[in-house]
């Protein structure tokens, strides 16, 4: 069987052994005699999986106490709903636009309260992080919104805002699980798991304990209350079960490789020899402004969509998949979450120089 | 590796072929070199399997060309919502209790408006399906609601009601592709997949597309409009992408079995199988009214707790798993869905009729 260098930006690659053991277990998960998608998820197994899956992720975030975790459905997009719905208690809360998920994010704001764009970066086409430390904070804002990786555009916070006081609210999606994080300075902090943990399918949300209350916004969805799913530990409807069995297997691998700590080396060598390249070619150039790079999506150009798109071409080719930018950006991306050996990128390195040479 | 006998309500048990080729395809799929987990939504390969999907699912339930047919997520659940946050133009709906999910969906309903229980069988515990040939339908009702089979109780409608002209919404999540349906008596059918279909997390929807429009209730979450799903065709944002593609084999596979008409045969002679033990047995006793009877769920009780106990205990020790009823009404249940072989049903006759004879 053939397997590629995949660096798609999600759905994307998964550690090997994960979906080794998840083609053994299909047919008889630990001799229940069944797959996990045939499993009751009110079952003793099924249970077993998701409270497993809960405390793995605890234990690699080291979540406190007073933070829920909750295993929900919809995606990023349905937390861009949720998040005022639940929150906005003043109806008025403050987001920082470093790209269109956040930007999303900001517009279904507007449907509940007066949202405020404090800082953007769409002058530049999101190339940068903007300059977070004294923004114009709102004084009854419920809370500040960023996105800390910007999936599309390859920038990462590497400082968070200073919100004044106020409770931050942060998409991890691209960037979950990739290096160390202090979840005390996150009210709440969620993200799809299709980047870096698990199949598309499956939000993780993990909220500090005294915003999740029923004093909603009226007309709620009873679905987008985290009280609800809190109080039913993500058990008040049927969940996602084969996803988040997919994703405590991730966890388990990240644990068993030193966790978040030795991830955090592990993505700062691969994404230093792309970057390194980046930086002394004649012929590929990095879009994003140095201090700003994302460990997680390295977003380049020739300078010529020609010559991109026979790269793009000539790189599937030779086994390098998904390189090809976001349709709304063009040029080229290379998403190396997790999972993506270091192999990986030296390969597409390699492959990059002698692209170069043959196209000088 | 060991295979039991699964009667669980959903998650629920799939067919051992489907099984075998999402195991197969695991590590890379029909030469892509990655699994369908690790697969952009966006690329050539997934955009083949969702497309293929629907167009199986058209064939086999004959879906005309103004439904649209949407892959969702949030469980039916979310769908109690996003029905009259699309459908209530009048803010007046008209709900058929059935059972606790209708009863759910009822209850959700009056968030967004007037909901009227025009019909319910809770009197006798939802075991049977009430008259519904000449019920008040409010005047100004933007549709009537039922829930077409419900899994708990184990009645199903075998008539549908007289709407006098309304739209009919329909959950059909456990009767889902049992036997040939005529699409064109919904307006809304849709169903949770975990029971007949796929793995839980895909929700699908078929629409009569006059139904689709951006006049939805204010406040209605972006992710909730079907007009935004539909528009782009289930890919406003990443669907659940793996569930849709074991969706998808199993459409095939119902195909490979001789579609809905194939289905239908082989659902009825399995729960004649087991009615007829039942309505033999001087120990075990089916619970609904004959002849509203499920083709897909079977409760059945002993009329003694510890005895009820008993039974579930020893089936389970010889392979007949989850079937406990379910926690809200006690006794036995075995749901039989098109995977179920009937070779599962007739060794579980089997099992019964010696445990009446060991217990009596």
């Amino acid at each position: 069987m053939k397997r590629v260098y995949n660096f798609s930006a999600g759905p994307a690659v998964l550690p090997e052994e994960v979906l080794r053991e998840a083609a053994n277990e299909m047919f008889d998960y630990k001799g229940t005699g069944m797959s996990v998608m045939e499993m009751s998820h009110r079952s003793k197994p099924y249970e077993e999986i998701i409270k497993t899956a809960e405390q793995d992720l605890r234990d690699l975030l080291n979540i406190p106490d007073n933070y829920k975790v909750m295993f929900l459905q919809g995606g990023a997009h349905t937390q861009f709903a949720m998040i005022p719905m639940n929150l906005m208690k003043n109806k008025v809360a403050d987001y920082i636009v470093t790209g269109m998920w956040a930007k999303r994010a900001y517009q279904e704001a507007q449907i509940y309260g007066t949202a405020n764009k404090i800082a953007s970066s769409e002058d530049k086409m999101f190339s940068y992080i903007p300059d977070c430390s004294d923004l114009p904070i709102s004084e009854n804002a419920d809370y500040v919104y960023i996105c800390e990786n910007n999936t599309i555009y390859g920038t990462k916070f590497k400082t968070l805002p200073n919100t004044k006081g106020k409770d931050l609210v942060a998409d991890v999606s691209s960037c979950f699980l990739s290096e160390p994080v202090d979840i005390t300075k996150y009210a709440v902090m969620y993200g799809g798991v299709q980047k870096n943990i698990g199949p598309a399918g499956v939000v993780i949300a993990i909220v500090r304990e005294d915003l999740i209350t029923d004093d909603v916004l009226p007309g709620t969805p009873t679905m987008l209350k985290y009280k609800i799913h809190a109080d039913n530990e993500s058990m008040y409807n049927t969940p996602p079960a084969y996803g988040i069995y997919i994703c405590g297997k991730v966890f388990k691998w990240i644990k068993k490789m030193g966790g978040l700590e030795a991830m955090k080396t592990h993505n700062e060598k691969k994404a230093a020899v792309l970057y390194d390249f980046l930086d002394g070619s004649k012929l590929f150039k990095g879009t994003v402004r140095a201090e700003d790079r994302s460990l997680m999506n390295v977003p380049f150009v020739t300078g010529s969509d020609e010559l991109d798109a026979k790269f793009v071409k000539e790189a599937k080719a030779a086994g390098f998949e998904n390189l090809k930018g976001h349709r709304s950006v063009g040029g080229m991306r290379a998403s190396i979450y997790n999972a993506m050996p270091i192999e990986g990128v030296e390969a597409l390195v390699a492959f990059m120089k002698k692209f170069e040479e043959d196209n000088s």
